[in-house]
């Protein structure tokens, strides 16, 4: 059996790395999909463990303290984070797991888990993540400029990903992310107990 | 465009390597062989450039001396290595390049091209590969014993490989193959081109 791989995904607002995860998880591809934790309040309609973990600062805190959290960062004062017991579980049983976070996450995660593969999803340029920015009618122009902003300085980041996916036809995208966990469960790295096994073997 | 990929292809003798390899060509894998040089005579109906390239011991050692051998080995007092022109011209092009070569080989060709994948094919167990020996009835039993020692220790640097291929349902490994270097072509380092050509569009 192979070990699970630690999968971060990360990619410019409005790249559709969410609908490309959909659509993975849709078309049968078999990961866990990891659930953040945050200090926010829970919203109508939220539950506990689904959309987040919801916990108070003085969990998240000792949490913090105690080595539990692979990666987090603060936004309008509160905390968001990876917890890291669910995520070893599934690891440890051969699950593939999927971190859906921020490129400033994904480098904590590979400090703290050197093993993890990070995958960037990039839109297919620059001036058609703007196109489908502007598609949305959700934001003005000012703050479309800040995400483009944003986005230009994660495409740098890029470049110290493991794997690049272009989300320009879905299921292209799709299939090539299934590729990855594919060719991730074929290293030597997660077969090293297959290679005991046959040595112990003696032929 | 993609960089091709520099696949290193091994496994201990008995295993179905070369059975893998023909069956990846014949099912529409796409990739360069790569044909070994050596200075032993050619046999008849070997031809230049399709079994080896037949040098001569002058030759061979010129080109040992000017770096165009990737990796070499002596044999029966003869050399065999990989010529390097044909190997970087597909790579630059954009093809993949398999060598299919012995565990010594392919840790020469990582010293000097980091960038290759080393690809190791193990026998689903070593009983099995001692019966597929066996079943050959080419070699008698003391010659067995000696190949089994060999692919004991092969085995034992396949930890230090990328990637491992088990060779059980031939279908199966053929498949693991290909998705290999199609997960290779979606790596960072073969895609930089594409994220330049990302951020030069000034959106």
């Amino acid at each position: 059996m192979s070990k699970g791989s630690l999968i971060v995904f990360s990619g410019p607002s409005g790249c559709g790395k969410g609908t490309v995860l959909k659509e993975f998880f849709a078309s049968g591809g078999e990961a866990f999909y990891s659930v953040s934790a945050t200090t926010r309040a829970p919203r109508p309609g939220e539950e506990d463990g689904v959309q987040y973990y919801f916990l108070t600062r003085e969990a998240f805190e000792e949490k913090l303290s105690n080595d539990e959290i692979l990666e987090h960062t603060t936004y309008c004062g509160n905390y968001y984070g990876t917890p890291r017991g669910p995520v070893y579980e599934r690891l440890e049983r051969g699950e593939n797991v999927i971190l859906e976070i921020e490129v400033e996450g994904a480098f904590q995660i590979r400090e703290k888990c050197p093993e993890a593969v990070l995958v960037f999803v990039m839109p297919p340029s620059l001036s058609e993540l703007r196109s489908r920015l502007v598609g949305r009618h959700t934001e003005d122009e000012e703050t479309i400029n800040r995400r483009m902003e944003a986005a230009r300085r994660e495409v740098q980041m890029a470049s110290q990903y493991d794997y690049i996916i272009v989300n320009d036809v879905l299921e292209e995208a799709v299939e090539e992310l299934k590729t990855i966990l594919r060719a991730e469960s074929l290293r030597t790295s997660n077969r090293k107990k297959f290679i005991d096994e046959v040595l112990q073997y003696d032929a």
